[in-house]
């Protein structure tokens, strides 16, 4: 890791550099394990009482917080965003090692760029492209016509069926299954006729997808990730959803098939989405909740129950199952006290 | 893509074509976005108004919708199973490339069918058998002892351990792990003693199962999925379960150890099961429900709450910790009331 | 499969044998599919009754049911764990076979030890280490400097991301994702900026990792699995976690960023925490709970509701939406009945 200097930093991510500004610093931490050698961050306002106690040797902070520290300092409009880009300044993405490993499996009709990186044990089918400064992980396997943009980085173990296609600039995780078949079935006489799913699925530029994620191929149309979206671990996407730009959701979370959600959503842990609802831009949904209907007025939506010592919870729970008849008993309680 | 006519896949799938028969049709698309060289259908009568705008040059339809509609058309009894197999024709699957890829690792006692193929860096176990027929993608592991049925396809990236079998027609999606040890201990002096896990996996025919899904293998007995199960992504199925013939779940749902579900259940997405319970046949359960008792009656069954604005969950929910208190001074206010 | 006698068995593990020591049993079976050369056991007194119809051979059983069986018995203090050592002592785990399958990738710079099974198809880092006795499933993938400890075993199809280490005597199961980027972005103009997420994953000795979980790497510090704790399949642990020693987490469970979760904690299935809270030791979670604030007290906690016939269901829920009216309006009622 290079050591860095205020100036150097300033001198490339913009922002204010206030102090001592030539002194090394080696790396990024919390203002609690920050030591000497450290550049911190303050993002969060709830945490400023920490400037007076760390022992880090730089700090990045707000306008407001210009002068609560006395330390060098870097004052940024967005100091939690410089801190990414600081981080990322001081471990910068090992380069791409153009070439095609010699035990990976690259079918004769695909097209690698000249500087795009396939590892071991990777297969890639007839007519996929991978484009420049793309980097496939080891044991990736790209079915026939899959499409993955420059600078793409897909981590080893990534599965991408046949004809879906990833932008550019995105990162994929370990274990994700892209264009897998949707669920889709007809009944018949007791048992189930498989529909086949030849729809695919295309992913924008600058998305990334979390370990184990599965996102699924659509039915007759395209299941779409637009632009700038970000996905977590394990969560499923099912056939034909269309994820809006820049949206962001958690980990575990489930969307059934033809959902649409917006642009510009932020959709909590292990949340659940019934099919075939739309949910408008910039909307928020609260951790474990269950979306029943489509949502058309932007805020923020909740449906999970607190928590209970599970004495309480025994006590209380058993009411769910009479609230009917104790909103009835409240009604006519009312009426006789109106009387 | 082959051309086929009215005249053409009645021939093959039944069904009563009206109409001009003999026009080339190229595809399979929905009522909205079907061209004149579309085949389109309407499987649920709340899209009949599509018909008039639709610009499909023909439409599946049930035998209730026969005039509704004055292009070519095909009148079927069961229109959306219809539609599944008229996809099929249009989009048959890929046979399979009988051989084994120079990069697969197969034990020398395995059997391997000489009309199987399988892919690159494939590993089968000693003594593991495929079918005539079966398709294995690369990156697949086969343990020892595994057996895989005729005409069943893998995916790549599938995991089988040593001792299970899936059975005939069956599909497998990437990421599957079937056969993992359950999640069995016992507890001494405050740590725990793994219980090995010496049951194994037992499929069914013509099961399909969803990408990254897991099913573990057995403690004692085995874990079975009977014939017909169709589960969708990132499903847990742990140790002892019993899926019963043609059951059908939703993704991200949990099922715990020895829980026994019925023939024809239809299991929401998001939903969990507590152990040891037994699920009769012809049960519905509402995506994220959570069933805690054993069900012994068919219908449909919920657990979840609706959503609500966030401000609005904030002054509802609070009083779910009370509701004890509530319902106490209802039943005594009534007492009152009744004095 | 060796035949051992009670003799034997309890040469081995200790505890008292009772009866004929000397007769051959085949295997562990459950009290009611055990036949007679097989031992069986009872740990749950609910199943005392099955002592007087099981065809076992023989019985484990604890001290106050020493005279509940005719049978031959072993009597000990613990008999679930006896049972747990006592179906590893007729299922022994195959020996590692040492050595590096000529189809593995490992770098000049890596370290496995002789004494070490690297499969087929297994990539391995530069500056990674393998220990002892340790083994490495088929299509692993262990990135630069990943340090694996003795007696380790990976199941197939395992990726650790760069720079994170597992303990001695683990087992990580197929599918599983270490070290993968915690969900870490920062909002700027409308985007999201990556925060480059340099922490690592360190998990401690004796830890078992069901199939397809994935933890998370730390965004500056580590994300940390100490000893002895147990995790189910497709359960996320994300950034900057730490989870106790000997804690265990049944499968589907999500767990958000910088939770910490105390020592021998039990934590059910499809449960849901909140980021930056901290759960004391020997907490017990009901499954599908949602944990939203810290914990501090042990004991029991739960929010699920009880799940209901869907008709009924539909009467009860509409009122959670109204909940503070009716509370309201009881609070109103009781107050002018107090007048």
């Amino acid at each position: 890791m290079a050591a860095l200097t205020l100036r150097e930093i300033v001198a490339k991510l913009g922002g204010e550099a206030v102090g001592e500004v030539g002194a090394p610093l080696t790396g990024v931490a919390t203002l609690d394990s920050a030591g000497p050698g450290d550049i911190a961050f303050l993002a969060n306002p709830k945490y400023r009482g920490r400037l007076a106690t760390t022992r880090a040797g730089a700090v990045i902070l707000g306008p407001g917080d210009r002068d609560a520290a006395a330390m060098p300092r870097i004052v940024s409009d967005n100091p939690y965003a410089y801190y990414a880009r600081t981080v990322a300044l001081f471990h910068p993405i090992p380069p791409v090692r153009a070439g095609i490993h010699p035990f990976a499996q690259v079918d004769a009709s695909a097209s690698v760029d000249a500087a795009a990186e396939i590892g071991a044990f990777v297969v890639i089918g007839a007519g996929a492209s991978v484009g420049a400064g793309a980097a496939i992980g080891s044991h990736c396997a790209l079915g026939d016509g899959v499409a993955i943009g420059a600078g793409t980085r897909l981590h080893p173990r990534v599965t991408i069926y046949p004809g879906c296609s990833v932008g550019a600039r995105c990162i994929v995780h370990s274990g994700v299954v892209i264009g897998a078949d949707g669920f889709g079935m007809a009944r018949e006489a007791g048992a189930w006729v498989k529909i086949p799913q030849v729809g695919a699925v295309r992913i924008g530029d600058d998305v990334e997808i979390g370990a184990n994620t599965t996102i699924d191929r659509g039915a007759l149309d395209d299941t779409v990730i637009e632009d700038g979206v970000k996905l977590d671990n394990l969560i499923q996407v099912a056939h034909n959803c269309v994820i809006g730009a820049h949206t962001v959701i958690a980990g575990c979370t489930g969307i059934s098939g033809s959902v649409t959600i917006g642009r510009h959503c932020m959709i909590g842990g292990g949340v659940g989405f019934v099919g075939h609802i739309e949910i408008c831009d910039h909307v928020t949904i609260s951790g474990m909740s269950l979306i029943t209907k489509s949502i058309t007025k932007p805020g923020t939506y909740t449906s999970a129950i607190p928590f209970m010592p599970h004495a309480e919870w025994l006590r209380n729970a058993v009411h769910l199952r009479h609230l009917d008849a104790i909103a009835a008993e409240v009604r006519k309680l009312s009426g006789e006290a109106d009387d």
